[in-house]
């Protein structure tokens, strides 16, 4: 059994903190954060309360997972490293282009374990879909299209803080355009408005963006993001290859429907990241475990850094309006 | 090109006159019906208002469509045979199980060339799922669900004298049964209940009922009739082989969905069996003219009189509370 | 928190270990199986290894979770009754009708709780179902459709203790008929076949099904069983009422398709009731919790004994050629 | 009853023969071809065979139908339309902007009446979805995405002279977004690959596109054009609006699904245009019938010129990568 440290206990660390429990490899022996929330998750599973000095010192502690705030996220996994520890790291690495490629060498420097935690990978329906794709169901990959748009807008104060659209929330689907494109993006084109909430425009940023990725060998990916939906939690991909078609679909609330003289309705949509992500985060400590058991990272600070560097791509081609080419 | 008369210009009898019309391989040359229907539909589709009598002697004429009321179905029928057409009858042969016995024989004794018009093996869903089920897709059938539900109850005045729902209504479901079983049903128990209107029961007859067919190899098929369904026309078939599944579905108004925050609602039935079997009717007149040029009728009479069996037997048992064997 | 003690420490055993660890309102206090698998168990999970004698005995132990061999269930659930427990009783509660009526009035006569544990009433599609026909979403309940095909048959050995298909098997479904019809079921026909493994005939049973309960308002249920589908576990129901029609179809193990010249192919589905019913066991014990809390059981012996009735009805029905009332 | 000429009986032009004939508003007077085909289709409709000059002076002709090569339909259009008859044009209207600008003048100096047939409008599918967006089903439209992709590439000798996938085949998409949209694109942006037939890269088009159009007020469309999909003819549209989503799916050859033990299959998509657009067909021709009843014409020659505009574009986007702004 590896020993954890959880830092951050906030709404996605007691997520994780749930699956390292329920994983029979892994141990959670330490909880980092400012708050009661602290004394609370580590109560509930039995572990202790500690700084992240202490978690960096002690020596029972393999992994540390890192779940506090954006800003943290880099320096503290810079720290786990330095201490021997195997990181686990929560998206996004960072805001900062510069910063982030910075800490990458640093982390590089001392072959440091990393590994981003882009959940969508882990996601069943996407890991099944790329599955295939790699095996050649439907022949080479040619174009691509990641539909990605939240239920509802944050409100604005969020927003104004968050980077922007493209690092906050189309980061995932650059992060998934990469992996299953599988070859290096050239051309950035980004388009956008402000439609949904006007307080969002005023905080400098969109709400709603098209974005098309252009490879070398001229595969296309189109990243349709929007702020709000209106029709619940939309998270689709639409791979076409040379031999036919491979998609993922929504997850439903249930396989109910209702029949009348209107027509059939289905259920909703499952709400939001935490539904319908919930066994990918299952699935994502999973993956923890096998790096901690001595596997490679599926995704480490490289890809958090390429991720990044299309969204950036992706906003002032959006702003400026131009094409950006690499 | 055939020649054909049309006996009976209402609803079912305008639909064969276009599709004949519409056919390269026949001419619709008379229409025969006691009403300015006749006339009318004669001259949209350059033919002659014609008698029973003069259609029968008339040589330009090798084929007869009979859409006239039931009980003439049998009398046309067996003239026609005797004046050496070719006949198109409509369902059901007759009401009455002993007259269409003494009609059959008498039908079979000049070799009469009679396809009688069960439209739904005509449709191209339930078509092709003969055709896979034939093909062993699933491997050998084991059992069968039948569901046939009409939109809304007929008035009770037409139940009165429609023979009752097994004869007027599931027989479309025991001649589908036997195509799909393709062996004797040897066993029939039905239950049934008036629980959609109190004036079909009080015209003696149900408006619900479900029936159970066996055959000696042991193949059980279940036949769920309701009058009324109030979510449209539905007809599916689902039938289990030892290797699978093979199950047709409802055909919707078009392939429009509409996502809201509470859920996903698809598009109505397509109305009733005038939509839902409109290319199914003018497939039936293609195989009539394949009859016409030599080919073997798919249904004959011989397959009317069993249906009738099969409605008679139903109709006991739920009567009755018998299980009817063979 | 609850305490709580598990007997039976087998496959399902293992699951509600899994569902008492996780839910934050009871504690697995002790494990109890003749075997290894109790210390490895209780080990898990921080549990100690106990006797019955020795949790009826506890204090500490609030609630029994009974998940031992059908031929204890009377037995553990009486006596854990009797020693003042709350009791969780896995399905069936007995093959013998006589001996459950028996045991019934005891535990009627002590005014026991206990739950009884049939898993299906809690999936999330099928609680959606009743929950929406309650509500009249589709007017009042006419007639229902369960279809439970499992994916593959057990070996003739286990047939031949298992009490027969319909004690063991649609049991099940008997409950849910019972659920949904919502009043007393007056009139069991059913008809059987071997048709998949003639092991299974010669052990004496049965392996395929259709049965019809009707009720004295004339509500009609048919259920079709099928001890192999050659597709997966197929499990749905479809509810027909006067105004519509609401149906829980199957949850598949992906949302991913692959479209190529051949059309369109979905996932398979979940394999059998271990991951179709995960979120079920989960429901079932979070039910318990409720119960230790103060809640009614919404499954009871009453409703296993009647269960019991029905599978006794059909298995005469079916071996006898009668059709039974009640 | 309305009087037609027909020019040009290709296979389209057969398509609309069969439904000119079957429509009881028109009739089908003359047929215009320089090959064999005129008398063929002619005789078999009960027409006569007609050269353009006397097809203009006929005034037993009302309409005409311009299926001929698209470098005539433009001077059709105008003798036709200075002969005093209603235009039925097929798309596009020609592949020279330039001359479709000055052909538009004169036919506007004139007050002609055409109809340019874009098909697509009026499949039931896209009509209703189109319809439920006007009605405001889904709020205010934000986005669009349609996706056109044809089953197989036409052979290279073909793309030669075709004017390019843009004018050919993405023509009906920037009718379709414009109809959908209901408001100027300013702006456009599109990038293009090789990747199905080098052949088609050396007679100097591309086979494979993604295109984005937006308008002044931030809509924002974007199309996705193949040459070749693997797996069909797709033809969907997705309209995003403030309150949720409607979209169009493909229509199948039937509803028959199998389903084995690897998931579910349903069938095939329709084949190509003349199938899934054969009811589309049908309409439009009741659309001509209603423009020589008095109708104005859905469609006429601005909007073929402005597709026409929106496919230059696109195609100097795309060739020399940059935006192009209106």
């Amino acid at each position: 059994m590896h020993g954890i440290a959880l830092i951050g206990a906030g709404r996605i660390g007691r997520i994780h903190a749930a699956n390292i429990a329920a994983n029979s490899r892994l141990k959670l022996v330490s909880v980092v954060d400012p708050t009661d929330a602290a004394a609370e998750l580590a109560s509930q599973y039995g572990a202790n309360v500690a700084t992240v000095d202490e978690v960096l010192a002690d020596p029972a502690i393999h992994g540390v997972v890192i779940a506090s705030s954006t800003d943290t996220h880099l320096d503290y996994s810079l720290a786990a490293a330095q201490a021997g520890k195997t990181v686990f790291c929560e998206k996004p690495l960072d805001q900062d282009l510069e910063r982030a490629r910075g800490a990458g060498d640093a982390l590089a420097a001392i072959g440091a374990q990393v590994f981003l935690a882009f959940n969508r990978r882990f996601d069943a329906n996407f890991a099944a879909l790329q599955a295939r794709l790699k095996a050649g169901e439907v022949g080479a990959l040619e174009t691509l299209h990641i539909i990605s748009h939240d239920p509802a807008p944050p409100p604005a104060t969020y927003v104004a803080t968050s980077g922007g659209i493209f690092k906050d929330m189309v980061i995932h689907d650059f992060d998934m355009a990469r992996w299953l494109l599988d070859e290096p993006v050239t051309e950035v084109f980004s388009t956008s408005s402000v439609l949904i909430d006007p307080e969002i425009g005023k905080a400098g940023d969109v709400d709603t963006a098209k974005t098309i990725l252009k490879t070398a060998s001229g595969k296309i990916c189109v990243i349709s993001s929007s702020r709000r939906s209106g029709y619940g939690y939309d998270q689709r991909i639409e791979a076409y290859g040379s031999k036919g078609m491979i998609r993922a679909q929504n997850q439903l609330e249930s396989t109910v429907e209702t029949w009348g003289e209107g027509g059939a309705s289905a259920d909703r949509f499952q709400n939001f990241f935490l539904d319908r992500y919930a066994v990918a985060y299952a699935r994502e400590i999973a993956h923890f475990a096998d790096i901690l058991d001595g596997a490679a990272p599926l995704i480490d600070q490289v890809d958090g850094i390429a991720a990044l560097e299309l969204a950036e791509a992706a906003q002032k081609s959006a702003t400026e309006g131009v094409i950006v080419r690499f």
